[in-house]
């Protein structure tokens, strides 16, 4: 399937420079799936752009010829959020990573799309300053917002919405828009700034992104508590949410995720149902906080409380937990996974995973449970073989979404709608899907901008 | 200037029954202005709707009659909000005041938009939780969420739009959407609940709202902090913000508001620029806060730091606060005032309230400087009393929101564009304004919706 003539091809090559245009096997095939790997679609070209004005130069183009434009950061993302389903440009902006401002004085930083995140938090750091929002992978800023992504600190601090002041935004048809203010708080007009957050690239495209941001606390603990049981772990999860100790992170693990953990970072933590906690503030509050956590934990059966002070520890606990992804990919050589991303209102959070490890059983399938527990969030990584896996591995992941849409819950908390979830929306939004579409046709009456994701392309606009 | 018929009013009626339209002179009289008073047109009617299906049945109504409907919670608002400049239907929505569902367990409440706030946390508290947004004035949630206000409390808890998770919002053609969903996060389609959330009536009409609650904390201590000057008071807030104290509030107050509200209130508090602080917490915490405080106001000349512990003591500073309105309009009997509310970042905060000083004296004007500081929001209350001194105080009023603008702030931090601020809305959003009119154009074909609101009414739709 291709969407571009080699005319077109030579005319964005004259328009940008030949260096920013590849057609590069290799670079295609990086381009043409993202960490995910559900669909592999290569676009017709990869255009590393450098400056608003190439991205306001490929979209101008692109908008007269009818060229779909999917926007790149890092490939970080898991449904297929930034795969060329129809061909056309990849708009790469991973060479977009300059930080155009840092205010400190005002907790405020202005960054170009491509800046990977714990790049930026390692330049913060001297200031005493970071971004909260870490989905654990590097991926870049620009994506983070693109998919309002959340991560493990999200349950303390917020998921990125919550960190967007003022975008730079390109429309599909090269217009440049500046939506927000750098003041704290604003009643004025519409607040287009979040309409763009989470959009997924469908709306626009990000050429700046000035981020609020929060001082570095003095005190950082961490915590593992392991449980004989699942549910135990989760109902210990309600009632720390419920005593309002409000941790830095409470992430939960099933025991196949431990073990996966294990094996890929050598490490060697109970395989039992298990809580990552963590606080942060000054001493004598996060010591107050383990204290509490550790008798709430105990109270739902915890055999095990391991408290894990200061920022070292802590850091290998965290690293072994981001890799979780990667551990249980490792542990499922040859296989592929979909994951599941429904959050549930905290009460929900123990029947919502007690469904899902059902489902599995009831499928004959394994896979890793773990997730963002304090936000009601979580994933099942269900792995799967052949064509017959699959097909179970959907039903599963259709029974887990319709189960959380009905205890009031999402389809994704964090990944984002992509392709694999376009199907819940309808049953998610009701009348809102609809008016979600006008939107998307009012800024991009072509549907040049990431054509196929957040919405099923219509039959009668495939290229 | 009468918008609707006879003959539509009678349709009305019928469709509603007699006992919900009023068109009783007093009551038109009071739905004709809000609390800023700066423009009184009343409505050709009031309706006051009971239930969702009642305000289907109206926009349905208006819509295809193209009768404007402008949304009424309590009228506590100060840019004329919720004034019916081209007459048509008041939406008054204070008997929808139910609270529908309240779920402790997940810090979570479902409120009809007529339910007062401060009614809401009264209820709250028996569950030791409360909804933070305070505008001080007693409005109602619906209100509240449509303005996107703020209060006092938004420099610890942020202002109304981190609160609203779930939104019933009723379409001018009476088309009913839900948007949102009940979990912690989401990264499912584009934010809808954002959208509607400050639109002020123009975009839709709020029957049910779900909001996120807050656990009461342990302790509250607060302190009141008086300066010789007003540039000592205003760089401390720049450093206790910078020293990420995170107060749950940080008031500031010039000595003629200070007069006002002792003369108001019987009080006897300096009159010297002044801040009001509160702090929240576990009890170690806020009294290390009280100190760090403490310690940064004198380092900037603070003579005179009274630390105020408990709930009660507490609150009798804050009504003397909640109050600085109503104190100063009694302090300008006869006068009318335009009223400021500009937001810069943190930094520029002294910078920009020594502007507004200097602008009231190089135009001889008075009146008091209070506001929300830690957030880098505050007002003026410009008074004037003839035509003379209503030019004067515009041209102030124009004066300190370009310089806000200027200085990467907002024209309006918490009270909405309304009728004021429309004038400031193609500088301070450029091409973005466009894009907002767009979408209102999309949701609200016939521009029924609180029409001169947000934007200038078009000259050829003006009834």
């Amino acid at each position: 399937m291709r969407a571009m003539t080699e005319a077109q091809l030579e005319a964005l090559r004259k328009l940008l420079g030949p260096e920013k245009v590849s057609q590069n096997e290799s670079e295609l095939k990086v381009h043409a799936r993202d960490e995910g790997g559900q669909i592999e679609s290569p676009p017709d070209c990869v255009v590393y752009a450098e400056s608003r004005d190439d991205v306001v130069k490929v979209l101008q183009f692109c908008n007269d010829e009818g060229i779909p434009v999917v926007p790149w950061g890092a490939g970080t993302s898991l449904e297929a959020n930034p795969v060329a389903l129809y061909g056309g440009v990849c708009l790469d902006l991973s060479r977009m990573n300059a930080i155009k401002a840092l205010r400190p004085e005002d907790f405020q930083v202005t960054v170009e799309p491509g800046v990977v995140h714990y790049e930026l938090n390692k330049k913060l750091s001297k200031h005493g300053l970071f971004f909260p929002p870490d989905p654990g992978a590097p991926a870049t800023i620009g994506g983070i917002v693109a998919n309002n992504a959340a991560g493990i600190q999200a349950v303390k601090y917020g998921s990125v919405k919550h960190y967007v002041l003022q975008l730079e935004v390109v429309l599909a048809n090269g217009e440049v828009l500046r939506c927000g203010s750098r003041a704290m708080r604003s009643s004025s007009g519409y607040d287009l700034v979040h309409l763009f957050v989470g959009s997924e690239g469908t709306l626009g495209v990000f050429t700046e992104i000035t981020l609020k941001l929060v001082g570095l606390p003095p005190e950082v603990s961490a915590a593992v508590a392991s449980f004989p049981a699942l549910e135990g772990a989760t109902r210990a999860v309600v009632e720390l949410v419920q005593a309002g100790l409000s941790p830095a992170a409470l992430e939960l693990m099933d025991p196949i995720t431990v073990r996966d953990i294990n094996a890929f970072k050598g490490l060697t933590l109970p395989e039992a149902p298990t809580l990552f906690l963590e606080f942060r503030g000054n001493g004598p509050e996060v010591a107050e906080d383990v204290r509490l956590a550790r008798s709430i934990c105990e109270g739902n059966g915890c055999t095990r409380f391991e408290s894990v002070v200061g920022r070292e520890a802590r850091d290998r606990l965290w690293e072994a937990r981001h890799h979780a992804y990667y551990a249980s990919a490792a542990a499922n050589p040859g296989k592929r996974a979909i994951i599941t991303d429904v959050a549930v209102p905290i009460s929900k959070f123990p029947e919502m995973v007690e469904f899902a490890r059902g489902k599995l059983e009831e499928f004959g399938l394994g896979g890793p449970i773990l997730g963002h527990a304090g936000d009601g969030n979580f994933h099942v990584g269900i792995f799967y073989g052949d064509e017959q896996e699959r097909a179970k591995a959907q039903a599963v992941n259709e029974a887990i979404v319709l189960k959380a849409l009905e205890l009031g819950g999402t389809a994704t908390g964090e990944h984002g709608v992509g392709v694999g979830k376009i199907k819940f929306m309808p049953r998610e939004h009701g009348a809102s899907y609809g008016w979600m579409r006008r939107i998307k046709e009012l800024f991009d009456p072509n549907g040049i901008l990431n054509p196929g994701k957040v919405f099923p392309l219509e039959a009668d606009r495939a290229p």
